[in-house]
């Protein structure tokens, strides 16, 4: 069996996630019935990460496993002209039989882009915030971010977790104004993560919660220091390190 | 009667164009119904330049002529919050009597990307091409548009036109790969003109037309130097100077 790996883009405008579901278009299950025209064959695609509804990806990286001989180049023409115009695979390559998109992926980049205007062009790929935010408070706590910590207040409940540990090796917000963008890198990420932590941050910019109560939620003080998620709309897989 | 300015920007994948037409959803038709449900009124609106279906704008401009007194901070507010989310309006501001959004423009700005990548984020925006461009080849033909020209060759028939002399200010493609983006600055804009100098310095880039193929094409002594319109998507309006 040859062990292939996919680098993918991806709008999740109209997902329902990267994960397959019993309701809806996801992103693995349309790549996997396209898969499944090309080489005749069923196959179990993995991603280095199970984006969720609405959230896109300029570089989430997948594998499967085939034993249809075609080659890469071959393939990854197939594909792109199968696939709808939502997803593109941007390059194909197989690697040693031990690979696994989730398990070997070291280091995760998201983005976040927040409009400090209303936009028509952008609001696919952006949230627009109306209230004025002070980006160096937000920076004050992205700081706060960075290091092993455990982020239990800011996620979803996941039956498949074993612990809320992660280590985030930056974190950080930049203006291009009217962008402000968002970059985290960590070893992992828990469910809802991203999202909940830029909707904090955003809280704590526009001064509806303190550095203070951020800190606490951290340390698991002080449940109410959690803003409500980010829409997932704003949030990009940027990148995925091996 | 009030004269009214708006600043504009729309999503144009949408549209059938700025201009009413009998059949199919206009940038200019969506405006003119909100405004006379806020209003009580019917009125006509002015754009600076009417964008063809698909094309998109950051900066139109249009005006409009009213006996209601709202102020305009209000106006924008109801506008935008009644108008669709493909068209959002950046400000609002009373004008003289005799301010036209077209006869009094000075300058208009139009701006063109292209991706040299498959893209499924930036699909609605940008043009993918597939071919190796020389970017030097391509500015190449872009100087030779700059100045005052006769335009005949590079756009549709309009009944309306009376001459296609333009007075092109500045016309330059830069890269930012895989973005590829070329802004043009002029007097005025013939129906079809950026769309059809696009491809055809697509073409001169791919090597499928000579500069001189070009040159010749705009002294009307070749019309085969001219390339195939490039598509609406990756066109937008961005600004307009009076």
């Amino acid at each position: 069996m040859r062990n292939v790996k996919l680098l993918l883009e991806y709008d999740g405008t109209d997902f329902v996630g990267w994960q397959v579901q019993p309701n809806g278009r996801s992103v693995q299950g349309v790549i996997e019935s396209a898969l499944e025209e090309i080489l005749g064959e069923k196959v179990n695609v993995t991603g280095s990460g199970r984006t969720d509804s609405g959230v896109h990806a300029r570089g989430q990286v997948a594998n499967f496993r085939t034993s249809n001989s075609l080659d890469s180049a071959s393939l990854r023409a197939a594909l792109n002209s199968l696939l709808p115009e939502d997803i593109v695979v941007h390059s194909i390559e197989e690697v040693g039989p031990s690979f696994h998109s989730r398990h070997d992926a070291k280091e995760r980049t998201y983005r976040y882009y927040i409009s400090t205007v209303e936009t028509a062009v952008e609001r696919r790929y952006t949230w627009y915030v109306k209230y004025v935010l002070d980006l160096q408070l937000m920076n004050d706590a992205a700081e706060r971010i960075v290091g092993e910590r455990e982020f239990e207040a800011f996620c979803k409940l996941d039956p498949e977790r074993n612990h809320t540990r992660v280590t985030v090796t930056s974190a950080q917000w930049t203006a291009s104004l009217p962008r402000l963008t968002f970059q985290i890198r960590a070893n992992r990420f828990l469910h809802g993560m991203v999202r909940a932590l830029v909707g904090t941050m955003v809280d704590i910019g526009r001064g509806y919660l303190t550095l203070n109560d951020f800190i606490e939620a951290l340390e698991k003080k002080n449940p109410n220091g959690v803003g409500m998620a980010a829409p997932a709309k704003g949030l990009f897989l940027e990148e995925v390190k091996f």
